[in-house]
């Protein structure tokens, strides 16, 4: 067989495969995927260089998927190359199975989780910084995208960044099938539409009729030939290609085709062809930063500083005992200051702008890579990128967040600046961990222990000055607490800003004879059950006090851990749309001070 | 004074304005307020129509600060029109003051909240479509954004959909001074580089020196002219202009200045212009669209259907009913079956494609001006909106969102399209509402409830047909629970697919002569704390059921409730990431189903 009939005959064997196992699932979408079956098979033979039985090949290219919904042809794709058999094949959807409705990295092959539209190509910006400033290797990074996630404005973040940092080893592939989940996109085939676009971002465009196998090959060739600008291949596709009764035809999204049979044999039935995806550099070794052997900032007792700032100097000085730290943040380095690991490690920290899906998506690329990433913006901003946050756990990303300026503290900006649902929202990430220091030497050793994490990590920093009240190199275990008063007759529980306040209260409640306990419940996910059961027990309750909505966050955290325990609990918390304000004003009308705390105290212990 | 002196003397007025305000308050961004007071001065001198003594009259334009941190511009702007006194401006920041940090509609002048950068032109893009497609007025929306904001891709996400709608009543000033927070932008005041992009989604540009008076006034006559195409102002402007110790310098990013009095003495001192804003048609009335007398839905006790599907048949009546209520959806409305709506009611029916920010900013912007506006996606995309949904409860904006396809019970499509985290988010936002029907007839009365709430409300709707349990025309307060099953050993409460395996549970636990009390906990947020706190104490205790991470959903609402009270309970959520499968399969493992309900109501009543 000639090359061009084996890549047509490679196209058809996708699109069958596509079909059957959509079919043998009773859902997925085979139309979807029967579109960019063409692209797919000449990408496979003779294009891509990934070793599937070397999956961690640090010189692999990576394909990404963006429209996770074609896991069909992923899948098929899969099996041409051997790496999964038909039998697996046809386990598509089903519970247990590998092969799930969207693709995820229970797959070795899968470098992160899509189905959620817009978030391939950010991701694959990520990858490709990796890949040129991380890395150092010649790996490509193709990325599928639909023509309907053309319209996520996070798409649009990673057309703007990869312009300017020229990554000409990204190639994004958009298949222009012209019909949506619903009916047609804004542009339908208008290729030059998605062109200008991308051109005015800075990238290379290539228009095709994603059916013609020549232009494909064509397009493809042209791509690799890196000239500094990324690629986009605009292909102008048919929605189910290939069968007739669904063939560019509204109303067959996300559905098994109705008359499996014939339109396999429409396709010209079964083929069990395997292609050999081209091999990259077996022995290419990633660059290795040097590193030194400096320790950690300390900070002496008494003193003051913000949380924040105590992130940033702990980060440069990870960054110095580990080659492997990176970090970016979404043009605020200034006010995390992730600016302090910036000027120690430039080759280590990525500028991404204000563009916090981007900032993320940039960190799970990179991680792809086993880059151990830091991202911060302002708290209240990363609720821009919840959902690619939410995403990174599907994909089983290893990922560091910090947030700065939370809750109602940060005073004078006002509620627009101020996270007041950021714990909620982190602690509803699967196997989060969710951190909310007091003082500089316990961020230090927070910061320091997220670098070994597995899953999402957030650390929620304060914008003031607060006094340090740990010594330098005390022990933070994730989970644990502190007990940093210790009394019998009531419990005050906070974290960050409120754990100054706790403390306040209880000197205040010590006057009038009340000898309150103080916990420091710093990891406010996992959180430290078995101490809060035993202030529930030894004392007449708990009070807890948190800069933030009453709702999924400190208090709520509190309560799960003593959900089957009978307890006192009085939770604090910001209740009514804050203004402007200095903090202590702030901190006051919210009733999350001293004085609010010291009064539901006397409550419970009188 | 000419007019060419008036402006120019009016801008420096504005300048110095937003130094007084920022100095009285000691922070502030005045540097980024003089850079746009040219362009502020010409739009109020003979461009801007709005009656500051009527701001309710539907025919005025509207002006949005994307760029919401030039605030000091925008109020000293308020004291320039007579809407706002000196004594006001200089309590800006304060605590109480109207004047905050970043503007909210505290003030009867400004619509909707910014700060969170990226916003303001996807509210105008629903504000725009407002005017040509609801109110039929001919009032223009003008937003003045930032450069830095550029690069997020929510204001993408508006270029493209303002060009696709054609909205040449949206007008975007863009204050190019090339700075951002930390250092330059991308783009620097390279005009046509914003140009491309924006012509390349339709959109009309006009490039001049936005300190050039002649040229501002050309640029804004020209953008009046509408051809049908929204019209992009690029301005190059200097950050700080007027004070050369600050003007196009980096470094002064939200400082106030440093030498005020020599600063203001350098701007030509104070003065006290007034400026008299054009006023629109002082009698134009908004479309009223006409309404029938249709009834609501109403669905047999013992059918099957899936809530979603009741939200759609519900939304269409509401749109017969009512003449003011508007919805759209995020290219997902045969799902959302918010196509019943756009099909009964194509006038006030939006697609938004696959943009949820976009999606959610023009509901805001809508209801600006009324409208009562109802958002559809699945749920778990829903969450890519999180920052636009959080400002808008800054915004006091009422806003009914519908989340589709929530949880594990989706089943075979995996987890990237279960929302498992969004109850938890959605409870802390600032006000809302948040409930979770779990039969047909439920979710028309709830669906009914939300287009009077204030606030933000959400409803959980899920993707598999469900039996109908309640009868048509039952009453489901917000903020109530109805116990559908009478029992005094140990309660059950779920919501949703939940309440169904709660009433299965509790079958089998009566053969084994247990009594079980179910609660249908429909309303989520508020919770109905009186019915939960009489469960507590007549019965052993209760088990929570809820299709979400344990984090922030049902169960810790349960929690919340019962603080106070000494209670048992246990709390049953989804714990490890599901992968594929059928409903039933993925509800086992997940052990949220009848089989774990009954095994933890068995401890607790044991």
């Amino acid at each position: 067989m000639d090359q061009a009939m084996f890549r047509s005959e490679l196209a058809q064997q996708l699109r069958v495969d596509s079909v059957r196992a959509s079919t043998a699932a009773g859902s997925g979408h085979p139309t979807s995927s029967m579109s960019a079956a063409d692209l797919l098979a000449v990408l496979l033979d003779g294009h891509l260089r990934l070793d599937f039985d070397r999956p961690d090949n640090p010189a692999n290219d990576h394909l990404i998927f963006s429209k996770g919904h074609a896991s069909p042809l992923q899948y098929a794709a899969f099996k041409a190359v051997g790496a999964v058999e038909d039998d697996e094949l046809l386990t598509f959807r089903k519970f247990g199975s590998r092969l799930e409705g969207h693709p995820t990295p229970v797959l070795p092959w899968v470098d992160v989780a899509t189905g959620s539209l817009g978030q391939g190509l950010p991701i694959g910006v990520g990858l490709a910084l990796a890949g040129k400033r991380l890395d150092r290797l010649p790996y490509r990074v193709w990325v599928l995208c639909g023509d309907s996630e053309m319209a996520e404005g996070s798409v649009w973040e990673a057309l703007e960044h990869a312009g300017h940092e020229q990554l000409d080893n990204l190639i994004a592939i958009i298949d222009v099938n012209r019909l949506g989940q619903t009916g047609p996109t804004m542009h339908g085939w208008d290729l030059t539409s998605y062109s200008a676009r991308a051109q005015a971002a800075g990238w290379r465009t290539i228009e095709i009729d994603g059916h013609d196998l020549d232009e494909i090959e064509s397009a493809l060739t042209q791509a690799e030939d890196g000239d500094g600008r990324p690629v986009a291949i605009l292909a102008a596709t048919q929605k189910g290609k290939g069968v007739a009764e669904v063939a560019d035809k509204p109303g067959f999204h996300g559905k098994p085709l109705a008359h499996a049979e014939e339109s396999i044999a429409e396709l010209g039935g079964l083929r069990d062809l395997r292609v050999k995806p081209a091999k990259p550099d077996a022995d290419a070794k990633p660059h290795v930063f040097d590193t030194g052997s400096g320790g950690l900032p300390a900070f002496e007792q008494g003193t003051e500083l913000a949380t924040r700032k105590a992130y940033g100097q702990a980060l440069a000085a990870l960054g110095d005992r580990r080659g492997d730290v990176v970090a970016m943040d979404g043009e605020v380095s200034n006010s995390t200051f992730a600016e302090l690991f910036r000027d120690a490690h430039p080759d280590r920290y990525f500028e991404m702008y204000i563009a916090e899906q981007q900032l993320i998506a940039a960190a799970v690329g990179m991680q792809v890579r086993g880059w151990c990433a830091f991202a911060s913006t302002f708290a209240a901003f990363l609720s821009r990128a919840y959902d690619f946050v939410r995403m990174a756990a599907v994909s089983r990303a290893d990922l560091r967040l910090m947030g700065s300026h939370a809750g109602v503290a940060i005073g004078e900006d006002g509620p627009s600046q101020m996270a007041l649902e950021d714990l909620a929202a982190f602690r509803a990430v699967h196997g989060s961990t969710v951190l909310y220091p007091c003082d500089a030497n316990q961020t230090v050793q927070l910061v320091t222990a997220m670098a070994d994490l597995p899953g999402i990590s957030y650390l929620r920093t304060s914008r003031g000055a607060m006094p340090v009240i740990y010594p330098p190199g005390e022990q933070f275990p994730i989970g644990g607490s502190k007990v940093v008063r210790d009394g019998d007759d009531v419990t005050l529980v906070g974290a960050g800003v409120t754990l100054h306040e706790a403390v306040k209260a209880a000197d205040v409640l010590a006057h009038e004879g009340i000898q309150a306990r103080v916990i420091d419940l710093y990891s406010v996910k996992p959180v430290d059950s078995a101490t809060l059961r035993r202030a529930a027990t030894e004392t007449a309750g708990l009070v807890t006090a948190e800069d933030h909505w009453p709702e999924g966050g400190l208090g709520e955290a509190v309560l799960s851990a003593l959900a089957d325990q009978p307890a006192q609990v009085r939770t604090l918390a910001v209740h009514e749309m804050p203004g402007s304000g200095e903090p202590a004003e702030l901190l006051g009308q919210a009733r999350i001070d001293a004085t609010a705390i010291a009064e539901k105290a006397r409550e419970l212990a009188s």
